[in-house]
């Protein structure tokens, strides 16, 4: 059974959770945002299906619903940042604005966060610098799950790398892309729902191509980088400038151990602020020029449609507030879950989706 | 017959052809140490085959070897330059020395380039920031080759990625790949060679999979990105804060046309000052013990060695300097045909290799 809710409503129950869960109404509200975002942009596995999650992990200390988040270093264009782990979109929302005033005054600017915890929505970061008309950038190491190419070992994370540059009447340009081929969750999804997998996306504990998600997800093998070396070394210079750019730890620190409570992960942000580059309006419409002839271009025999990075989820984004969000068994399930253990007298009929006419 | 050369009396043989060729002393000694830096690194389509391209373009003036770079803006954190189509390691190398000095002041500092031309060796600009204990990173549009994805018309540049990172004891990270599956010039040698190709190299004029690399060089295919759509919205990404954030045109103007003698390309240059972020020498550490973990770990069966990004680069660096370059017909023909043409009473004879014993 799918149930179709309204966007709005539903980050206020999710705000509530969160609010039960130890965290400040601002706290809750950021960190809601982030995954509505997510889930109305069609990035399920990083929407709603968290909400069980993260609230456990509050209520655990594994995300620490009292952070303190502190600047422990800072120069004109730069900042490194101990999110206390805190919920990654406190720490990231946070991070971002400070990195954001700084590219203001520097043209550019840069900010490291170290002790994170799992990052959210990258786009929700790199496109808070939309609005200032700057180019936002965000990057997270993650646990390692990733073999380094012509290995098979879990050393390197997905680390995803994402970009969001504002256009004119074209909606925004945000790549968003782990470097694995595929990010965890999709092997996470196909195993629990029994189906097999490319034998690109992953290989077995033995090194071996697998097209058993079950290898991967539960049986210590790993996955492989997107497009072989090149995605490999992406991979690798996002844990630099995340994990050893913010001073934490090496490689294989970069998980959740029986010691520290905490996975150990660290972000990275960056703002480019266009106007001390070029002239604003002249930048965004060469952007839907460049846009629009992508689009118009000619296409390979079967494909309807070229996309520029970020607009099927702008596509998503818009059918989202026109039609709602249809939530599956499993996340309306957990979310339901959540609020019956913390004692919410709200539930998510609540918050269903009505049509104006 | 291939002849075995003296990597340093090899470049010092190019500079005179450079300066032959309408270049200042010091401007050729950049180019030829761009050059040889990327032939000794492995890097041959952007090594010493590019000395009689280069040579004539400057003679034709579509390289400009009077040129004068202009700084255009400049904030505390970020520069905008007009290359005035100077050769492209003469900008680089200017520009990426003002990054550096910026990001010396600032923590970090972005740079782009208007009106460049072919921008040689990339690495050559990001391993600049390495001496300085910075993290360099240098970007270049090129002339439309690459489809974008789901399309076939060449609308993108092959657009590559460059990050330097120095180590401790291990040789410094360079990440150094094209956005497109391979550089362009490897379908030109398979073309010039007669070989045939792999079918994920590009496509032809009507957009099928080729083998046959005529239908890329001549026939009007393009070449595809790497890693499918993540590989497409990198290269993308590379074009705006390239030539959009260098204020200049927009996609299809990306080209050597009739009406204009030059290439219009742009770049864009970035340092990451480390010491403002964290202790040099324990970011150095942790490199090298991640470096250390990667190359010890497990390898897929049939696979000798694992590399980190550089590392097979750094092998040939250090080979070149041990045993010499080894230049092919091809390259030392025209080589000895420029000096020829330029009159220069020198051959490559005079930079064959001899071993200290």
């Amino acid at each position: 059974m799918e149930l179709r809710v309204d966007p709005g409503k539903t980050r206020r129950l999710v705000q509530e959770i969160f609010e039960h869960s130890g965290l400040s109404e601002e706290e809750a509200f950021t960190v809601s945002e982030n995954l509505i975002l997510a889930e109305m942009r069609g990035i399920r596995s990083h929407g709603l299906v968290q909400v069980e999650n993260y609230s456990q992990k509050m209520r655990e200390g594994k995300i620490n619903p009292r952070s303190k988040i502190t600047l422990l270093r800072e120069g004109k264009g730069n900042a490194v940042f101990d999110a206390d782990h805190a919920p990654g979109s406190v720490a990231g929302k946070f991070a971002m604005r400070h990195t954001i005033r700084k590219a203001r005054q520097n043209g550019v600017a840069v900010s490291t966060v170290r002790n994170g915890t799992h990052f959210g929505y990258a786009a929700y970061y790199a496109m808070q610098a939309l609005d200032d008309d700057m180019i936002g950038l965000a990057f997270t190491s993650t646990g390692a799950a990733v073999a380094p190419f012509g290995g098979y070992e879990r050393l390197v994370g997905t680390n995803p790398i994402c970009v969001a540059v504002p256009a004119g009447k074209a909606r925004p340009v945000v790549f968003d892309a782990a470097t694995s081929n595929v990010a965890f969750n999709k092997a996470f999804f196909a195993y629990t729902e029994g189906r097999s997998i490319p034998d690109d996306w992953g290989l077995d504990a033995d090194g071996k191509a697998t097209t058993n998600p079950a290898d991967i997800v539960t049986g210590g093998g790993a996955l492989l980088p997107f497009g072989g070396y090149k995605g490999y070394g992406l991979g690798f210079i996002v844990f630099i400038i995340t994990t050893l750019l913010s001073g934490t730890s090496v490689l294989e620190d970069c998980k959740e151990t029986a010691a520290e409570n905490y996975m150990k992960v660290s972000y990275n942000f960056a703002a480019i602020d266009i106007s001390q580059f070029t002239d604003v309006a002249e930048f965004k419409r060469n952007l839907d020029i460049s846009v629009e002839r992508i689009k118009s271009s000619k296409r390979i025999a079967g494909i309807d449609e070229i996309f520029v990075p970020g607009e099927i989820e702008s596509n998503n984004y818009e059918k989202s507030q026109r039609e709602g969000l249809i939530l599956y068994d499993g996340v309306s399930n957990s979310i339901s879950r959540t609020l019956d253990e913390l004692g919410i007298p709200m539930s998510l009929s609540d918050c269903s989706f009505k049509k104006d006419f």
